[in-house]
């Protein structure tokens, strides 16, 4: 199995790059970068990567085809859909990190991403690849959720599914670390703006919110809109995503709980660790989601913490996760990652 | 005049220290330390004030009525209602920093603070000092407002004084830095595990909840509990309480808009951002509460973005502000302090 | 006393603007912007001061010194030089804070700045202004030293004046905050990249290494060079200069700590700790410079521990004690400061 | 192979288990904690790991060497040696990662740890495992390095070994993340403290300087001590290690240079980047140790970055490295770690 990997330069790139390198059924990863017009050294686009000794190549999709058996593109929204569309005429494998395919109608995405959209055709024939939910097994284009969707929807598909809290009254108010905003400059994440800090950013109006209610939507067909804010956080890596809804009358503490138990017992990746509430610290450097649990008895309603790392399973680990299922190998092959403990 | 300030060894008692040596309307500040049986340096104490020449004395309330025209509590809770008993008794002049006077019953403050409450009948004769609500000029007993309480209660009240929003709906997830938690030592605030984290803690279970729930009930009898969180954050100074909740039909934006201009425009210390929603550094450094607003159409949920530096607005300074208005002073006697710009 | 500020988008010049309006002997502030046409408010050319209402006026030299009697340049390097000529000529009172008139060689400057020197007639003209060291009473051009410079020389000089050390064993490791690169984005200052980081920068480089030679020069003529290494540290504020020195020959511990008390014992800025070795945080807040040594008796080599507060005593603090030296008001005039105790 | 691991709970200790769970050459870890009286689970002792399933047992050093092949001490100083006493009696081969073992004097320990040494027989018996340099590959004991004196050493040793500078100019300017001082709760350690802060501390006394000098001295004879200085930096875990020097007369940038290559262009986990200076986060996550070099001309000072994850190159990793050559196993076994790219 040889495997494309289209972009190395942004974050999610270099973290896919490092868990494609160890994974077991990859013999061979081969980079390619639309921008440039001859070879040339990882290295000397991507400098972290001083000790690697591999080569990246121009972009020419025919010799992708040819010389890979899947591709995978970190490459940014707006130019990904452009440049994955021969790999959706061929339906060839392709696991897509960006937000480019996630939506299911061009309106939606020129809406939130206020850019032009893909054909539609194109936009149904990809996968949402929610990975604990949608199996991708028979897909050839999974468009990999974003890091905040991931988080929330995880948190809040127990409840949900099972119909426990009234969906009107959910409120998600997540907080993120800087890299989710990438290698770009900005005001927003220089040091001296982002240390002792917190910056509520893009009020009701983060890229995230449609794809997490068009999963939500086919949980519920009650739900069309959610209530979703975000919180720069001075912290690198790590997403929390804090979910509030009031519970339906007659839902008990142990149903929600048991409700948890059922959907994530059998996954690798996901755990619900009842009321001793996860900090993003012990999420960091692993695929996992951590979720736990407080029941407010006087108010009805349920808080859920759910955090993830948002550079891999919030990114480049979902997307191995989905490249497993795609080709049938163990969930966790190449996810066995080490917890950052310090 | 001459105030007597009883505790100095804290955060909240050291930040006061240094307001009230700048009071214009304070001439001399006497402390004291129930801890002492000889008189010493500040420095020895507290030796962060290694350049200031001033005594510490031992506690003696008979003596500092004496010698005093208002006494500062910054004691712990627990420690406070006992000292501060003879004032009470003789309607002494007190600001008390401390929870132990917020509550109106015995059982509600044993319930939150798991310790002896002080008797009814001194609780009755506390004044809780939202100061901007309410007036404490012919008070002689002050319970400074909570951090936490400070921040939410101020974002909250026009949306409850003007019956703005469905009071079932609210939830607050409140964020605080460090230094809320005091000088002592506990594996939540070693650095190790404080920095690149977010820890939730205490859920359903911070002692500031009563005290909201106390003071929101008098705005609107419906209120008989709140769902509060707190996240602890990776910054020294600081509390964002973010508040949710559900608009009552028929309520539009400028009208939400409107009820922050009417309750705050005349406010020294709170400005209404609008829609430009504060960070926590704008206010570090003064006794601000800036609060923006986010309201989406989709869900009808407003958004409100409370922000104070707790060492000052959600603690020494608000108990200034609660001083100048006992005595009459100019309301921004000695708070008017420079934001930390950078 | 008019002031006219020139330049208040920088972080150095809001800072400036905020010392300047609460001195005590200035009774109003133009302010200055030489990229404006058109007058504005300050809001709009630095939002941080959104409950400021002050206006910023185009710039015109003529006019600025018919209305002012003294004028800060808080603009930068290269621009300063060019709009500053007309007060040189006109022997005007000047304050600036930008390094183009620091160095008394156009060589130096166009060497360490890789711009255009002033004419050297100019940069002869002005006065290097270590307040500690420098007195500006009769000058009318004042260069404020550089942040590093500041903490570096004022822990320097009494070894080098009192003849105390190896000058050339003289080794500089000083680490600064992010606030000293500025508001300018760079990947360098981007949060993820800075946090949890160190990075050494700009090795033998550092544009304020020539005006430390420059001055330790004047101490002692056998210095012409020095070793001097800058770190940046993921921390907003402050400055640690850590001063390595081989002690000669029958110089005592005491003798060096005599030296320290001697120089600064009556200057009210700086304090000189002894062996209690000072941390950035405490003069955080302050124009103060805090300095602590620890002799070593089995390498002979004394280290010195200079702390100050990039933004004051290294930027605006330290222009406003040169101006009251200049007009010969008290020295602490506007620069009573509260140190950021939490 | 079963590997024996006394001590799971301290930093180092927790790290060290999953370097040993992913080691190809260990079959089984067994964990013992020598405050156990009876078995109980990792989560027990260590409840970070909540999804282990692994059991610890009380400390029995018969049982020990009759189940195990090797057993690592993750042990604090004072308790180590008392402990390991057993093994050296028999020859059994221990990685010890205390400072207990790596000074060859009673003496000496005494003076810099204030507690009693091993006996001299013993301290003899164990080898100091500066894995690059000291091969352990016939010893039964070795004393892993402190996490300072790995990155000092390492910086040095070119510079040393080939006498291409004044030993006696040497100056070490240490910087540490928090994590090297551990789980102890401590007010340094504090976040309040810690956040936007730089404290030098243990001036001249910390605990690493001996076995810098010890090793440095076999060497170089002339060496005898060593300027160290310690500084703790706001950031969790690494270790920046800034070493100057006067170059020797006639040595140029050329020959600094080569030296670093010929010795450790071999070398699998030293990486000399020349004149681009490492930064502390380019090596978090791995084993690497990464050294850049700035000559100044003008000072004929050499300054040497030395950086490494002091958690893992600092302590557990080296322990690998050591166990891999004790036992003839591949250098990099088990040490083919990804760096923390983001």
């Amino acid at each position: 199995m040889q495997a494309a990997l289209v972009g190395v330069t942004g974050y999610a790139g270099m973290v896919l790059y490092q868990l494609l390198k160890d994974h077991p059924n990859i013999k061979k990863i081969n980079i390619y970068d639309h921008k440039l017009t001859e070879p040339t050294t990882l290295e000397s686009v991507a400098p972290v990567f001083k000790y690697e000794d591999a080569e990246v190549d121009p972009y020419d999709p025919t010799q992708i085809m040819a010389d890979n058996d899947v591709v995978f593109f970190a490459t940014s929204a707006g130019v990904t859909s452009k440049l994955s569309r021969p790999y959706l005429e061929n339906h060839f494998p392709v696991i897509d990190l960006s937000g480019d395919m996630r939506l299911n109608t061009e309106s939606s995405y020129e809406k939130w991403y206020h850019k032009p959209a893909a054909p539609e055709k194109y936009l149904r024939q990809a996968q949402y690849g929610l990975a604990e939910f949608e199996s991708v097994k028979d897909q050839t284009y999974v468009a990999n959720p974003g890091c905040y969707a991931t988080a929330t929807l995880l948190g809040l598909a127990p409840l949900i599914q099972n119909q426990l809290v009234d969906v009107k009254s959910v409120i998600v108010d997540a907080k993120s670390g800087t890299s989710g905003a990438g290698k770009k400059l900005s005001a927003t994440t220089h040091f001296t703006e982002t240390n002792d800090n917190l910056q509520v950013y893009k009020p009701n109006q983060h890229q995230h919110i449609p794809e997490i209610v068009q999963e939500l939507h086919k949980w519920d067909k009650a739900v069309s809109s959610i209530q979703f804010m975000t919180t720069l956080i001075p912290v690198t890596r790590g997403i929390m995503s804090t979910i509030y809804a009031h519970v339906n009358d007659g839902v008990t503490e142990a149903q929600l709980s048991q409700a948890y138990h059922n959907t994530y017992d059998q996954k690798p990746f996901v755990h619900f660790t009842e009321t001793d509430l996860p900090t993003i610290k012990q999420v960091v450097g692993t695929n996992n989601c951590d979720i736990g649990l407080a029941y407010n008895p006087d108010t009805k309603v349920v808080m859920i913490d759910s955090v993830i790392d948002n550079m891999l399973k919030g990114a480049a680990g979902q997307a191995v996760q989905n490249f497993n299922q795609m080709f049938d190998y163990e969930q966790t092959a190449g996810l066995k990652l080490k917890q950052m403990l310090v």
